[in-house]
């Protein structure tokens, strides 16, 4: 890589680092809770989240997403099936979100109102690793049919996340998926990282994950006396 | 994109361009078919990959690969299980192969002793579609694990290919894979684009991957009289 890309490189990572500053004290201040979600494309972000947003609807919490992709708003109008507000990024070919335009997307949406607000990268095991979108959790997700070893070879998007996510836990045994042999190659890129299986489609894992996004929440604050 | 960026990514494309002109002169020279893949991770390049090295090769071809990862050289290690000289290009980082680093991993290999070479591209669906690598037949690989609208969200790397492969065959009822959907959104990206489906565990649909890698074979030159 030239001097001259780097340099021009550095210069849109630390802007996008300024404005992810910003949207995370957004965040903080209106209380919401904001996950981001990576991965390879077809790893199974868009029906984990999907159900995701089901159950916490369902379970009367208040919840919204934003989704990014090359091109189609498809995931935008099949997350919306969940009931909840859904915005679609369309990138037009660049393979990663960037905190401005997920600022730009936040327009409109009172985030005080809300306790959860999810963001799906664009599907890319690269691109998104480097910037930060001003999210409270970034959790990767690796299907049982991509190959234990991707973590071995994606270090950087590994490194990070708060959280692995082994997706299509249901397909394990028909695709002879080494177990052991996965969580060794998170294990090695990333120590003590913390690692669910789900399977968004039976449901195997949802109640684990549905918990761990409950313990994401603030505690509440204490009850202010009346002025 | 700024307008610096834009200009230094068109000077690389265009250095890339005359590189893989280089290349495919010299491919063509030593009557080489060089068949590149390029796929999201996971797709299943590697395994199709080994399965045709040793097909070509039991077959009595000579074959030969290069495949790039941003790190490790477990695929190589994989397919050189296949019998045949492999090499590794580990690209720390960057998202795709480029013409100059394959010119360089094939020094001192004789072409005009190969019939075949295939180069596995970095597992990514965006970063390969600009890099030319000199290939005669791009193919780019589907597995029906990854959602059948994939070529609609992105459409570059489908129209940079010359063939699509729909990988992983087996797992279609498990996943309940929708064959005319993924048929009908290949088509929309690129009218006419030649699919084949395929399972290389189970071997289905190789004997045609086999035939049409023969078709690609230049055809033998008429027999010179001796000097």
């Amino acid at each position: 890589m030239s001097t001259r890309i780097v340099e021009v490189r550095r210069g849109i990572l630390k802007q996008n680092d300024q404005q992810a500053a910003v949207l995370r004290r957004r965040f903080q201040e209106a209380g919401v809770t904001v996950v981001s979600l990576v991965s390879s494309p077809g790893a199974g972000k868009t029906e984990f989240l999907r159900r995701t947003l089901e159950a916490l609807r369902g379970a009367g919490h208040r919840v919204a997403a934003i989704v990014g992709d090359l091109e189609t708003d498809n995931d935008a109008r099949r997350l919306a099936e969940a009931g909840v507000p859904v915005r679609q990024i369309v990138t037009h070919g660049r393979c990663h979100l960037e905190a401005e335009w997920v600022g730009e997307h936040l327009e409109g949406w009172a985030l005080d109102q809300l306790d959860y607000l999810f963001i799906e990268n664009v599907g890319n095991l690269v691109c998104p690793a480097s910037y930060d979108l001003g999210e409270q959790v970034r959790a990767v997700l690796l299907s049982v049919t991509e190959g234990e070893d991707k973590p071995l070879k994606y270090p950087t998007i590994f490194n990070s996340a708060d959280l692995a996510v082994i997706t299509k836990v249901d397909l394990a045994a028909a695709v002879e998926f080494d177990r052991a042999a996965a969580l060794a190659s998170i294990e090695s890129v990333r120590p003590g990282l913390r690692v669910l299986e789900v399977s968004a489609k039976r449901g195997t894992g949802m109640a684990e994950w549905l918990a761990l996004l409950g313990a994401y929440r603030p505690a509440a604050a204490p009850a202010t006396p009346d002025a």
